[in-house]
Parts: C-alpha cells; sequence; structure tokens
C-alpha cells in the first residue's frame, strides 16, 4: 500500500498539492475546522473526496471542493523523540469492576481483523489487539458480561497452524472447572472454520459453550461487524442453555441477525461479505434476532454429554483436491512423503478419474487411510450407484458420508494423532462426534 | 454393487427364499399378474417392497405381503446362447423424418448419466447411451428440432480428461459453417463446468450458441431430469439470440425451471440435487420458465463477436488448495514437475500461509505464472488489505478478480498451451474472455 492508497484523479492530487500523505495528522477548514488523520481509502472509491479520522473514531468523508485550507498538526518534538526511541506507553486500559449480577466469560484473542486495527501511516491492517483493548474496545461488552481477557498470540488466521490449535485447546481444557458461562475465542476469518473442528473433535464434549468470532471489517470501519458479532456470542453463551463449539458471524449483511453455525458443518463461502459464513446444508444452530435467541429444532446437533479432550494431532494428512488433468504423480508424491491419510475431495458423488487407480492402489497397499468427500461441498457422496465408484470402494476408499472436505481433513489429522492403526481410523472417521456429518 | 443392492430385511429375506436375483426376468402373480425384471433399490428403501421394471419402461413396487408367487421367465436357450456370444444385435432406431419448419441442432455425445442406462444385472448405471439412442428415447425431441447426433466417447465425467475437450472442441469447430440453429453436448455432471470452461476460452465467439447438459437421475428413473433439461436446452439454443457456452439444467427440485448458466461462471454444489448447479454469486444467464424464456438483465455477459478459436491446451498447471497444515514440500514437488502455472485457491480474500513464501518465492523465481484465487468460492479476492496479501503480491502471486478456482485453472490450461511466456500467461488471465470474471 502507497502514502496514496486509493486516492485518485482530484482528490489524489489535492493531497499532493498539500504535501500532505495518508496517516498525517491535519487541521481542515471546511464549513468548520476539522482536526484528524489522514486516512487510505478503498478501491472504487471517488476522486471527490479524503477521508478523516476523527478523534472520536469516526471516519468522515470530506468534499474537497469545500475545503479553504489543509495544514499539518506539527506534533511536538518531545513525542517525535519519545516515538523514535519507542518509548510511547501503551495505551492505559480502564479496569472494568465486575459485577456479581452478570455471567462471567472468557475472551481468548489469537488474532485477525477482530483484533485489528489499521496502520494509519501504511494503511494496512495489522493484527495488534490485545484481548483486553478489544474488551474495552466495545464498552457495550462489559454491560452485558464480565469479560476476562487472554491474549494467546496474534496471527493472521491464514498463519495459524495445527500447533496454535493445540495451544487453543489447552487454553480451554485449563478453564475446565471455572465460573465462566462461556467461552469467546478471536480469531481471523480465513481459517476460523478449520480451527473450530479441530476443537470440536479434541474437546468433544467440553461442558460449556465456546463461540469463535471474527469479524469482516475492522473495528475502526465503520462497517465493521466485530461489535456486534461479539455481542451476540456473549448473548448466545449465557442463554444457549447447551455445549459446544459454534462459530458467531453476521448472517447476512443486515446487522439484525447473529447466526452461531456448527463448528463442524461451517464454511466461508464469500471473500468479503459480513455474512459469509454459511452452515452447509442446514441453518445455523441458533440465531440472535434483535437481542432473542432463536434455535433450529430440525435437527439434534448436541450429543455431546461426557467430557472427553484427545489434544493431538497429525499432520501428515493431505486434502488432494481432483480435476481434469490431475497428475496421478502428485498423489504419489504424497504417497512417498509418508503420509498416514488422504481425504480426497472428489467430484459429484465421490468420484475420481481412473488414470488414478494405480496410485490410489499403491496408496492402500501403503495402509494410507483414505476418505472420500466432494468438492460440490453440499450433499452426500455415494459411491455404490456408479461402477466408478464402486471400482474405488474397492480400492479401499471410505466414503465420509456429507463431511465437508476441509472438516473431514482436520477430524482425519485428529484421528491420525489419537491412532496410527488405520482400521481405528476408520472408526473414528465414521463415527459423528461433533455434528460434523448428518445421519 | 451385490447381487441384492438396497434390499433388507423382509423384502431381502423374500427373494433370497425366491430364489430371484437382481437382474432377473420374472412373473408375479398378486392383484394381477405382472412380469418384468426385478431392480435393485436405493438407500434408504423401506424391506415391504419389491421393484419391478415392467416391459413398457416403467418401475413399480410391488408390496411383499400381497404376493401369492413369484418365478423366474425361463430365458429361450437360443437368447443365453446369443447373449454369451455377444450377438445380441443393436436395438435398431428409427429414422426420424426431418420437419423442415423446424430449427436443426447438433447433439454430441460424451457419456455420462444422460446417455446411461442402469445394466439391470448389477444394477450399476453405466454410460452406454448412444447420441441416437439418447434422442429417439425421448420423443419430444422431435416435436420440437430436427437433431442430428454424434457420439463422440461414452466416459463418465470424472474420466473425461483435457484431450477430450481438445477433441469436442475441434469437432464443435467443425461445424462452424452449418445451418444449425445451436449445439448441445451431453455430458455427465461432474466436470461439466471443467468443459463448458474450457470450450469458452478455445472457442470465444463461437457463432452460435452450446448448451452442455446433463443430468443427476439417470433416463430410466422416474425421477430423471434428462429429457427436460433436453428440452429445455432446445428452447434456449432456438430462441436466447445470443452466442456463448452454456450449462442447461434443472434450476431446483421442481420441474418447471431450467437454468442455464454461463459456462465459467457455474459449479456443482450439490452432489445428487436435480438443482445441483449454481451460477455463482449471480442468477443464472436465462431461465426457461413454462416453455417460456427470460434472460437475466443485470449484467452483459456476451462480450464475444469475432470468432477466434484457439484449440490448445497444457496440462501442466496444478491448483494448490492452501489449508492449515499444508505442507510447502508438496508445492516444491510441483516445482520440480516443471509446471507452467500454479493456481493457489487460498483463504479469504487470497492468502496463504507465510510458511509458503520460501517456496513461492522459488516458484517465481523459476518463472511459474502464480494467480490467486479464493476457496471462499464466491466473492473477489483482494490482496492489498492485509500486509500479507502485500506480501504475496510482492512473490509475484497475481489476484485473479473473483475467478471461480477451478475455471482459473483451465483458463490456466488454456492460457499455457497458447504461450510460454509468463507476462502473456498474465496479460491473458486478467482479460476477461468469456465472463469468467465480473468487472
Amino acid at each position: 500500500m502507497s502514502e496514496y492508497t486509493g486516492y485518485k484523479g482530484r482528490s489524489l492530487e489535492f493531497l499532493k498539492t498539500n504535501k500532505i500523505l495518508i496517516g498525517d495528522s491535519v487541521k481542515i477548514l471546511a464549513d468548520i475546522i476539522y482536526s484528524g488523520i489522514i486516512m487510505p481509502r478503498y478501491e472504487h472509491s471517488d476522486n471527490k473526496h479524503i477521508v478523516l479520522k476523527l478523534k472520536n473514531g469516526y471516519n468522515i468523508g470530506l468534499e474537497i471542493s469545500k475545503i479553504e485550507k489543509i495544514e499539518k498538526n506539527e506534533i511536538p518534538k518531545k513525542i517525535v523523540e519519545k516515538i523514535e526511541k519507542n518509548e510511547i506507553p501503551k495505551k492505559i486500559v480502564e479496569k472494568i469492576e465486575k459485577n456479581e449480577k452478570l455471567p462471567n466469560i472468557l475472551l481468548l484473542s489469537t488474532g485477525g481483523t477482530i483484533a485489528s486495527k489499521i496502520d494509519y501511516r501504511t494503511g494496512a491492517v495489522t493484527p495488534i489487539l490485545t484481548a483486553e483493548e478489544l474488551n474495552s474496545s466495545v464498552p457495550e461488552l462489559a454491560k452485558i458480561a464480565n469479560i476476562d481477557t487472554k491474549a494467546l498470540f496474534a496471527e493472521y488466521s491464514e498463519n495459524i497452524m495445527p500447533n496454535h490449535w493445540l495451544k487453543i485447546a489447552e487454553t480451554v481444557n485449563e478453564h475446565l472447572n471455572s465460573d465462566y458461562a462461556g467461552i469467546i475465542i478471536a480469531h481471523g476469518t480465513d481459517t476460523i472454520h478449520y480451527t473450530s473442528s479441530y476443537l470440536s473433535f479434541s474437546l468433544e464434549g467440553f461442558p460449556i459453550p465456546i463461540a469463535l468470532v471474527g469479524s469482516q471489517r475492522s473495528s475502526d470501519r465503520a462497517s465493521s461487524d466485530a461489535a456486534l458479532n461479539l455481542i451476540g456470542a456473549i448473548k448466545f453463551l449465557t442463554e444457549c442453555k447447551t455445549n459446544g463449539i459454534y462459530i458467531a458471524m453476521h448472517k447476512d449483511e443486515n446487522d439484525e441477525t447473529i447466526a452461531c453455525h456448527i463448528g463442524t458443518r461451517v464454511r466461508k463461502n464469500h471473500t468479503s461479505k459480513r455474512g459469509a459464513f454459511q452452515t452447509v446444508g442446514n441453518d445455523p444452530a441458533f440465531l440472535i434476532v434483535n437481542n432473542e435467541i432463536h434455535k433450529n429444532m430440525k435437527d439434534d446437533f448436541f450429543t455431546m454429554n461426557e467430557y472427553n479432550p484427545k489434544i493431538k494431532i497429525n499432520e501428515k494428512v493431505a486434502l488432494v483436491k481432483y480435476y481434469p488433468g490431475y497428475d496421478p504423480i502428485m498423489l504419489k508424491n504424497i504417497i512417498n512423503e509418508e503420509y498416514k491419510a488422504i481425504i480426497f475431495e472428489g467430484t459429484g458423488l465421490g468420484h475420481i478419474g481412473k488414470n488414478m487407480y494405480p496410485m490410489v492402489k499403491m496408496a492402500n497397499e501403503k495402509g494410507i487411510f483414505m476418505g472420500m468427500t466432494s468438492q460440490c461441498i453440499d450433499g452426500r457422496v455415494r459411491m455404490t450407484v456408479y461402477e466408478s465408484g464402486r471400482d474405488l470402494l474397492n480400492l479401499g476408499i471410505i466414503p465420509l458420508e456429507n463431511m465437508i472436505p476441509e472438516i473431514a481433513l482436520i477430524k482425519a489429522m485428529w484421528a491420525s494423532g489419537n491412532t496410527e492403526n488405520r482400521e481405528e481410523i476408520k472408526e473414528i472417521m465414521l463415527k459423528r462426534i461433533a455434528s460434523e456429518f448428518s445421519t
């Protein structure tokens, strides 16, 4: 991102002429005098406005034709020196008094947009808010729950790896005997559904509900969904009267409904919309509509009774998405890398081309567990309808019902962490543990 | 599939007691005398009925409690001998007279369920109908168009490979100067959208419309969608007044609406539903509702004017779906296999973990074209929002707008077939050729 990101045409010209960069603290004379920081703009913005972040946190757009004067606020030399020496103290977060009448919630933060803010110098979003800052940035939270916070890491979720999942699961497990009504995990949205499914398997039956919460727009943008997702998640955790692992996010583009999705049946289905997450093939388990909680009664999702933690993993599991032209050599390379399990993301009802058969046979002979899911994402695999499916069954591939490919991958990593025995892996894969497939 | 597929409990017992297998020709005495072939049953069937295919082609369920007697029809020895010697002649298809008042349509068949029938001996579905048989099996077709047929192959679509695409494209190209109003390609549904996108790129601007048609249920099942999809496709081809490559399939579970999807914006999103295909992020280009044709006016899909065939391909393109725990070694293996292009199916707005950076750098230095799409499937990649995206841009990865990952893969195979020059591949990938991304 450049020093003028998003600015073009007349607005870019205006900034250049006045020698103002993004991130500069400025005073602007228009209808009144404004003071604030010049913000970057987004793609497809017009070229008539500049955007200013006011001290109260709001962003406003100012029409450049109405600006009489713009000048940089001089930063006192002492402060510049302190910035350069990295001596500026961290913002002191007010300690919020506990209210005995409110439920207690634990908030673990891992990073992501929900715990991000824009760096006004570069215009980039960086994951730097601590859980405590996150909490204090949404003052409504203190009115509905006492929130203890703990920062685990500050990672974009594409950098959350299986070892992070172990750390999250262990931290949750440490709070088994606590007085928390529920636990929130603030997480980047890119891979939040991978994390939720790992927790669903490894913490089967954890007695209190856990909601993973992300946001699609960072909390300093007007369209941010962070506050509402957090508020909805707390409402859910304190009133759902069940356990299990969920993802709580905007149901759609409106600010009216938060959807709580079963942690093993959910997918990010849009890159940028606030309502990007969807339960595959079903409605969400719970909706929070205008502060009221609604349960989806169509299915019995919650079969986890006894707490049975198994915080283990084996990363030697591959997801193989089949497509016309997929070179079987790539499957051979996976076999040679000593993988324990392969999850195929086949076509349709669960197919891969017959050119793959020799390598599948080799994998089978090497004792590798092979499971079949579908790149259709929704719907059940069924490998008995066509002769090609029957061939694959005979070659040892196990159809994995209607498990979502990504979730089947994580379950196989978890199953392979618990046992090296292929028959036992198969047994685990076909046992419904956390509503990961429907019966 | 066993000799008793789908039968269980009392119905299974009934067949075993009477020594009847699936595929046997039987006479049954119940309220009247029935004669037909015992059919396999599908999962979740009850155990009170057996299913008989009558000579008129219909399947009926008979309650076993009402059956007084069942016995095998003896097959005359001569016929058994002929079957064993493979001497049974092919069904003679009646030659349909051309009606000069009707439009002419070319029907190419490639296999798949639409050209399949059930083998009553094994219960499996096999792709064995020729285009001519397909045509004569839907007698309504002759009333709306004169259909010339040509069988190219008889493959399940998971076995359709890039060389099949070349053959289809070449066959279409041979009919450039014909009097056909349009061309139908009967194709298995598993990979029909891969084929439609290859044809969209390689036959850019072909003057008459082309509809790929599949079916989710084979034509001898009562719930088959084959006939209606074909009829809808012909209606579309003869009345759409445009060119381009489309997929014509049931819009939903009803028999009322056929959707015609742009060949580069469509995906099979359910394993078994008749309305499995969806245009990603938009409505279909055309709907055929109760025999009336409706055009989606939201977008201008059809920008192909001049016919510009480029029937080339290079299969050395890999689709890499990123997930937490993806081992960068697998990317290294792809680089070592001399691939020309890599399409990433990243997370969210277009990200992959930072543990991938060294291998991405290596691929970049080797001159491999790298493009980014999102496993969210819907929505645009945007790699300038987060610093991680900016890192990937700096490492040479090109964001591919809102191209569907599978379609970007096919486009890259096609682009690499046309040029080895990375800059030219990039230029082709970012040029909107067949509505594969929106602007």
